[in-house]
């Protein structure tokens, strides 16, 4: 049997009054069926829209019968004219509700299976794991097209700029090697040289730096990479970055770059104007002043250090810490004082999550501060504590005294639930931020050695080149991070072009010659064959995405996404392999059964 | 040491006359140095092209003294004017031939060591694995640098081409299911659940079907792909391919949109016009007429089959291989009777690599046609011989007998032989042939079944759906190639949208139960969720930069391109891992030691 022609004249969400009068083909979804005085009106449904399609056995009764057994989510394709709907049945609230489709022909193109839920936006009810086992029929639903589409929208944008900037895309490998430093690699037995691996890309960090040892000058991709680590909410074992690298230029020519990248993405995906200038912070004061080194700055509420008045007062829990080489660091919550001591003590159970034992109030009341601890100040102290916070009537502090990286961590988190909370945060609003200056090295105590803490390529200050091997602690990495809205969106570095500064790195992390030999030897070597200073940067496209569609769900914004134990439950994989695969690998592996839902 | 600003004003390739007397900065590679009365001349290199800067002690004493240092590929930034060369002095060759720059300020940004190889663009000489080594120097080289820029320009207008005609670009998982149908797959050891896999993917290609079941109606992607097979000299373990997929269409839809694309690639690429229609020919014809389901049209010479005729002549050899169900061809070299005997036993011995025993061959001279075997033929015989194959006056006509599939394959590579020797191939020229109406199945000896010649999920052309059952063999599908030069560059197919027809084809695949459901389970269940009529293409986008570039190599327009073997030459991987990485993974495996160049 030769099918109608199932080719669309129209999508469903194109019709409009104007079309009145047309005959048309829509093929599509049987979104809903409702039968209602001797005709049948279905809901047809694509990507785009919905249109309505209306059996009137008066016009066709071979369609009008067909029609009839239409289920929910049947593929069809319909022939007609579009007519104006009836006096009081038209629907605003879609594009298309001024008119429907007064069906001739019906064709059922494809039957459906009751689906395990219905295709609509809401979806709150549908446990995310039985979404993620159906993901083809989840992605029906509207919600995560529009995220798709701006997904794809966002990489247009990207390429198309990187490549006007002067930018050449090129391909790097996913087979890659091994190097054990960082996260932890996945792996790809060889079968032509059994025991041996190739490792899936962390970052195209070595090949970029490669490109540019090669003189390609400025490079993008649009790049997967993958961390086999343990997954939080928001990670994929797979992921997506904007990779980007440049020769011959300093840091703010990058991150001038970057911007009007920025600029370029949020006007065209979002029509959303960013600021004139991003300003930079360094991580030093990120951290004093916001716990740190991603601040959300769409609120203000910093962290204020009150080391010195809390030392002078009698408030033994505050001086016992500060004696021990804590801090004392407190936020002051405009209006805060309408908080009840049910609020305060949830707070206090919060912070204890991070480990902070206690948490200290004071409320701004017309007469001076209040609260169980203030006899423990002088009148003197309260006004310089009120000085210092900036506190008014109504405002409520907040105290945290401990260790000065706990209450870092909690003070931060409290003052992120707090603005959410208290609606400090515009929702409408983007903010940006540039975080410099970090260290160059962190102490690794369970290797007993120094880390690097972005990567061990990264250019040092200029200024702390000496510090390497005298006090490497101490050294200042040229790295940047891009802040919005408190997610480290990315971030990059000037990188080491100068092979002896490149040893000195190496020496300070206690890598041995063998190890570097083994695992970076290629790249010192290409190190030492004319390199061009450069640098560059990395922007997580998924994080970037999530921000452009509003949603702090990883999953959301990739069309196949795994849990966070790495699985997909809609192919079910990892998977048993046959013996035979094993076999021309060479390896040997006892299989554990997975369980799936 | 505070270095000179080494930002540029203008790369290698931009100074003209019009910008003489400009001071200008410029960084970049040490091409050559020539010291030539009191004067130092240095070609400074960067991916643009060639500058020359001049060092006079006259000018800066400082300037002269460290460019005598200089050597090949280090790396430095100048400042200085742009000056008139002298009288006689110009270069007609350089883009930037009339100017050089009298350099004021010189300073050395890193120093290199001898390349193992000159950077030029002739590289005959050095082997390619020496090349692949050291690939970061290799890509130096303005040759490599082109491709890589041509790859990156088909690219862009890929994407820009795609995104304008509605198809939405996402991205499909590279950690995916491993499904044995087809080639060998690439593994992935799962660590959070030992002993299972991840495979990585030949293609999306049910990726691609999958976001067709969940309406999103037309994608696109550039995909990386993955085959571990032995790889043959134009193949690699990961190649990269344009993947599109549409719904509601028909295959000369999307026949249509790919002309279009190809239109716009080779116009913005290449400013090549590409004829106004693309011809198409069933792969019965290709087989018949050019031995081979990818003809190369560039040039006729035809395989003419003259069954007929030997049947009736007296030549045994011809009537043997007849009476044995074999055929004889038979292909006429225009102007070929200038060929001596020794060319004709170098072509015999040539088809001989193919299996043929023997060619038989016919000189037409003014008297007729001239041979040893022409006394088995009568002069009617020749006289039909001469018109079936067109034959005039100093042609050569070459026979093949044999069976079938063995003529076919000899001829069609004696052809392109010829085609090649005797220059009949315009290289200027791109030619590009549909291929249709392919074999659905195909017998496979080892396993004993029938085998999908492309893959399980191609729909059977229209009118032999009834033939799945009765007669697998014979059932042609409902896909279609694109040819370019000979090249098969794509291809697609209609998709089966009708679980039925899919349950079919599994049966004549003698699938069992079991086996569908292990690998193809969770895609057989999608398909019953209402799946609309769908079909697709992907076009190898390695091999179309080939075409694009003229280059036979497809390490020329990757990047980082592997071996045959599969390796890494300039990583040097595969390689061994550390045993807590396979302890990790539960997996043993004893590591072969790889001896690198």
């Amino acid at each position: 049997m030769k099918l109608m022609d199932y080719r669309r004249t129209h999508n469903c969400n194109q019709l409009r009054a104007k079309d009145i009068g047309k005959e048309v083909t829509l093929s599509g979804w049987v979104h809903r069926r409702r039968d209602h005085g001797g005709l049948i009106f279905i809901d047809l449904r694509d990507r785009f829209g919905l249109s309505q399609l209306i059996f009137d056995p008066e016009i066709s009764k071979d369609a009008h019968t067909l029609a009839g057994q239409l289920r929910s989510e049947w593929v069809i394709t319909a022939r007609g004219r579009v007519r104006e709907r009836g006096e009081g049945l038209t629907n605003p609230k879609l594009d298309t509700g001024e008119v429907e489709i007064e069906v001739k022909t019906l064709e059922i193109l494809s039957k459906a299976k009751t689906p395990p839920f219905s295709i609509s936006d809401d979806q709150t009810e549908t446990h995310e794991d039985i979404r993620l086992k159906y993901r083809y029929l989840d992605i029906r639903r509207g919600d995560v097209v529009q995220k798709l589409l701006m997904r794809h929208k966002a990489m247009m944008v990207t390429r198309a700029f990187f490549d006007k900037e002067g930018f050449i895309e090129i391909n790097t490998p996913i087979l890659g090697k091994s190097t054990p430093e960082g996260a932890r690699d996945y792996l790809v037995p060889s079968r032509i040289y059994p025991g041996n691996f190739y490792s899936l890309p962390q970052s195209p960090q070595l090949f970029k730096q490669l490109l540019m040892v090669s003189g390609m000058d400025r490079y993008f991709q649009i790049a997967s990479c993958f961390r086999d680590e343990d997954l939080r909410a928001d990670r994929q074992p797979e992921f997506t970055q904007i990779d980007v690298e440049m020769s011959f230029a300093y840091p703010e020519d990058i991150q001038e770059i970057l911007y009007r990248f920025l600029k370029s993405l949020f006007k065209e995906c979002l029509n959303y104007d960013i600021p004139d200038t991003i300003p930079s912070m360094s991580y030093q004061d990120a951290l004093e002043h916001y716990g740190t080194d991603r601040p959300d700055l769409r609120f203000e509420m910093p962290l204020v250090r009150v080391d010195e008045i809390a030392k002078e007062s009698d408030f033994t829990v505050f001086k016992e810490q500060l004696k021990e080489g804590g801090c004392v660091k407190a936020l002051c919550v405009k209006g805060g004082s309408d908080l009840s001591r049910k609020d305060i003590e949830r707070y206090t159970e919060f912070v204890g999550k991070f480990g902070l034992r206690g948490l200290g109030w004071m409320k701004k009341q017309e007469e001076g501060l209040t609260s169980s601890i203030i006899k423990f100040f002088s009148p003197q102290q309260l006004k310089a504590l009120e000085d210092k916070l900036g506190a008014e009537t109504g405002d409520l502090l907040l105290f945290g005294a401990a260790g000065e990286s706990l209450v870092n961590q909690a003070l931060d988190h409290l003052r992120r639930l707090i603005g959410k909370e208290r609606d400090l945060i515009d929702p409408n609003v983007y903010n940006f931020l540039w975080v410099k200056d970090f260290p160059c090295f962190e102490w690794d105590e369970e290797e007993n050695r120094p880390q690097a803490v972005h990567h061990p390529f990264t250019m040092p200050h200029p200024e702390d080149l000496d510090l390497i091997e005298k006090d490497p602690l101490k050294v200042r990495s040229n790295a940047y991070d891009i802040i919005i809205n408190g997610y480290e969106v990315g971030g990059g570095s000037q990188r080491i072009h100068d092979y002896e500064i490149q040893k000195k790195i190496f020496n300070a992390l206690k890598l041995s010659e063998q190890e570097i030999k083994n695992t970076f030897g290629f790249f010192t070597e290409a190190l030492q064959y004319g390199t061009p200073p450069h640098l560059g940067l990395a922007i997580g496209l998924d994080r970037l995405v999530m921000l452009l569609t509003k949603t702090n769900n990883i999953r959301d914004v990739i069309a196949f996404p795994k849990t966070q134990k790495g699985s997909d439950l809609m192919m079910q994989c990892p998977s048993s392999v046959n013996q035979k695969q094993l076999d021309e690998l060479e390896i040997r592996a006892e299989t554990k059964e997975i369980t799936w839902i």
